[in-house]
């Protein structure tokens, strides 16, 4: 049986429900203290003892007693009468009370001498100087960072109790296999509690996966009252949703109280969650993306609720490069790449589906567009939040337009120079709106070998631009065929979703006079790259080039990371590296061009 | 015999020395996926395959032929012809090129029906429209993040090459214990390596503690020449500086070249650096915040410059709320809190002592003031690197003045509110000025109760301000003596560094009518507090109180960290632990008290 959701809950309302619902198990653990950086502390810790124990020496010297060297001066140096040789640390010896720095000192005749008479007290550190008996030394809730270990070894503290909540991860599905299996078709790699596990790690849960459970009811049954007797928090990962092989909500509401299933989120729109003997039982979609909203905004709201705190992730004003629609009602999440152009910060977004995890590698941030709006406009003042370093977006370089697989390698060149290229997809005229609104670092524009492509799509829109165009790689199309080419097999020519392509088609054709029947056909004969042609083992007859550019505004040319880009771009490594697969290096172009 | 430090190498100029004599040493090692967050990746990772390897449903429904669904409408619903039933992720089945959503659809009859025709394509997700086979997923040089995790493993990724660096750290010291070891008089506890290896782990190295050294030289060349076969760079953990027992120079110096032995830099100066066998050996100081200082500053410069990254640590412009004096030609390192006042970020240091590590737990971040500058001016801007999360800068209270014990509880009670409490000592003058400044957010006052204290001592500093006095703690001062009090007892009074108590005795005095001889010894007649006089069972006569008031201008008592710091002073739980520890609730003063 299929079914629809019943109602959707506001992700507010389904979070308020989850607070009210499950308030903190208050688990603590005790760990010993090289395990505890990272670790929020339980309760508060105290110092056993005072640091120094007793009076001790600051500096290597001799101890005095600073009534004895009254008198030393520059003209009047003095011998040491009595005194004791001691090391830095080192408890001062009974009865001095002043210690001399040895660089201070000079000896004669073996017996060290002074210019200047010691204070009483001097080069001390005094009993508790650095902490007392007693002492706070971290509060409750005090995230535990590297130098806090070497300050809690110091005052004896070796175990010491920390929040501790444990997850259990229960992956469902017939069509699983576990990472490290090839999968066959329609088999799909265990994925999501893996990335669950390393997410919620850096709260500090302690999570524990359990094995895959194929789509049956009973299987997860007894898998969820497993989970949920070792754990404070079971996540059930897929079968949410309302597929015929989603079992969670039957198995939950047989175990147990559903508080709500369908959030207005998207992605995660079908999370689930019960109260199963007082534990939460959290239904998490199967598309990766939905995954990790669910994971960030119910399962890490729900543990920072309980006492733990997530790895930093900070946020951020910027202006959003270009207009996101969304749906009134929702809650949405888009993953967006963040970099300074000319002064300002701009978001642009990356796709939103949920199982494109790409868009969550390539992104820097995501926005989250709140229930309450329909969309937010171009230029308009947004927050992020940040998954990489804020100071990271300083060496971020946003470049929208033709994503190529090429500036991939453009990207490796540039990450040893310390930079970070995001690539965003845009069309051409995507590409060259950002130019003009300065919302990109360089715009990749691909665009077809011919006298007017370059003025027409991109000249005219960016009058007054000063241009550099950096070529990048050209592509050689062609027909391809597996016999002659003749009237007869070209009229089965299909050009498949590639505009450039039938650009280039047409123009051949015309050139070459030759008409083609429009009922045409797919059929042996089709328009593809030279490399296309040559993998398939095709003959190919060329009918022209493409040729993709990074087009930078000639302002920017001399910003470090740009001129890195441009730098990278027009290395001897770089083509070698096109010419190694099998692409030309771009050259059509004139390096700098402007509409000036 | 003792040395002088040959010469004090800048630390800009060392670590471009170190930089020169040591390039990277280039290692990778391969880890399993679940084990990769944080480490940084050595070579470029490309998808094995596309993603999904083939068209497939994006929803759940039924798989149709588009042109079979021609012509339904609202009002003309339309059967299914042929379908397939699609869950969500499962490869569409050939013929079909569209997927109608279940919610879009109704049975009736056994079939289902549509109002709506299919386009091609619909609900469909195209094979590699997460990824495609051979593109490029993370470049060399990214640090994952636990998203990333699941990407890598959908596209296959489950081992994986990272950066790796093996960093040895040898304890020296025949004082040392190790942790975990009650330290007998004389001992310490070796902790500095724990806390390399804590801070050092969070760059990704790969740490190895060896077993402590005893001050032999024999013994620590031994353990140098293990681990430096071992490792990619040695450590070695006190020993460098200039005592007698720090042999780190005579062992390098048989073993290798020296790079640098002492830099100029506060606190850490006595670092030595040298070249064994073409790795770096690096002396880092017995003092923690010294190791720690050196560790950041020269550990950690050299694996960041060997492609590690160190937990993000942001950087911050903020106003330096007093005066820092500090030596020409010494970078030096301050522990700072950083909390936001009336708007402004204001950073308030901690006591600079190497040995002091309660100042680095107390603080989050410290202040960097370079070579070139004598000290930075009140008020002045400067940059502070943040030892927290950004965000936890807007929960971050600081409290100027007296740090007296129960503030600790203060912030125990301020932490469950959520808000992180900073006190940092100064005078009551030191508290008054901060307060007028408006670089604190309260001050902590501790005066005698007397008519005239709070307007000598604060009011007339601080006219035309309106304040808020909120009681912490009341401390009774009074003579303790073994047997009666008398003239001749009296004699031998001495008070030590208490200028309270000295300012009490002197009214006290005065009120009896009691003159002392000023050639009084201590002998065992002393002023103390109460309690002080109860726990060493000695009778007590009182002489008067101390009242320690937290001092709150009224316009920032609206502040919600503020109001909660007030209502914790304030609350029952307070009271009740003041009288626990035996310190009386404050009540002598009026809670709100204006000079206007």
């Amino acid at each position: 049986m299929s079914r629809r959701y019943l109602n959707l809950t506001a992700l507010s309302e389904a979070l308020a429900m989850m607070r009210r619902e499950f308030p903190s198990p208050g688990r603590a653990e005790t760990v010993p203290l090289a395990e505890a950086v990272g670790r929020v502390t339980a309760e508060p810790l105290y110092a056993g003892y005072s640091v120094p124990v007793a009076d001790i020496a600051k500096f290597d010297g001799y101890a005095v007693k600073s009534g004895e060297t009254r008198g030393a001066q520059d003209q009047q140096p003095l011998p040491l009468a009595g005194y004791a040789r001691v090391n830095t640390g080192e408890v001062l010896p009974r009865p001095f009370d002043a210690v001399v720095m040895i660089e201070d000192t000079w000896n004669e005749g073996g017996v060290p001498r002074i210019r200047k008479s010691a204070a009483p007290g001097q080069n001390i550190r005094r009993a508790g100087e650095d902490v007392r008996a007693g002492e706070l030394v971290l509060p409750k809730g005090h995230r535990i960072r590297p130098f806090d270990i070497g300050a809690l070894a110091t005052y004896g503290i070796d175990r010491l109790a920390v929040r501790s909540v444990r997850v259990g991860i229960v992956p469902t599905g017939s069509d699983l296999v576990p990472l490290g299996t090839a999968p066959g078709p329609g088999q799909t790699i265990e994925t999501n509690t893996l990335m669950a596990e390393a997410y919620l790690a850096g709260f500090g849960a302690t999570c524990r996966r359990y094995g895959i459970v194929p789509d049956e009811p009973d299987l997860i049954r007894e898998a969820v009252e497993a989970a949920v007797a070792e754990n404070d928090l079971v996540i059930l990962s897929a079968g949410s949703s309302a597929g015929t092989r989603d079992f969670s909500r039957d198995v939950v509401e047989v175990l147990g109280e559903i508080v709500f299933h369908g959030i207005a989120v998207r992605p995660g729109k079908p999370v689930l969650l019960a109260n199963v003997g007082g534990r939460p039982v959290l239904g998490m979609p199967g598309y990766p993306v939905a995954a990790q909203t669910v994971l960030r905004e119910v399962a890490g709201a729900l543990l920072a609720g309980w006492g733990l705190e997530p790895l930093p992730g900070e946020e951020l004003d910027v202006r959003l490069s270009r207009r996101l629609a969304s749906d009134l009602g929702f809650d949405e999440f888009v993953p967006v790449s963040i970099g300074r152009v000319d002064g300002t910060c701009w978001a642009t977004p990356h796709p939103r589906g949920g199982g494109i995890q790409m868009a969550v590698v390539r992104a820097n941030g995501y926005l989250h567009i709140p229930a309450a709006r329909e969309g937010i406009e171009a230029g308009e003042e947004v927050r992020v939040r940040l998954t990489v370093p804020p100071a990271s977006v300083a060496r971020t370089l946003v470049c929208v337009g033709r994503r190529d697989p090429v500036l991939g390698e453009l990207g490796n060149l540039l990450a040893e120079a310390g930079y970070h290229l995001h690539c965003c997809n845009a069309s051409t005229i995507g590409a060259v709106l950002a130019l003009r609104a300065k919302t990109c670092h360089a715009a990749t524009v691909a665009l077809p070998e011919t006298a007017s492509a370059w003025s027409d799509q991109v000249l005219r829109y960016l009058p007054d631009v000063r241009l550099l165009r950096v070529p990048v790689a050209r592509t050689e199309f062609g027909v391809a065929s597996a016999g002659d080419l003749d009237a007869g097999s070209l009229a089965s020519l299909r050009v498949v979703n590639r505009p450039v392509a039938q650009f280039l088609l047409d123009a051949w054709l015309d050139r070459e006079g030759i008409a083609l029947s429009p009922s045409g056909v797919p059929g042996d004969v089709r328009v593809c790259s030279a490399l296309e042609a040559r993998e398939s083992g095709l003959r190919f007859t060329s009918i022209g080039y493409e040729s993709c550019d990074l087009v930078i505004r000639e302002e920017f040319a001399a910003d470090e990371g740009v001129a890195a880009l441009i730098e990278a771009a027009r290395s001897p490594g770089f083509c070698a590296y096109l010419r190694a697969v099998g692409r030309d290096p771009g050259d059509g172009a004139a390096d700098d061009v402007s509409s000036a």
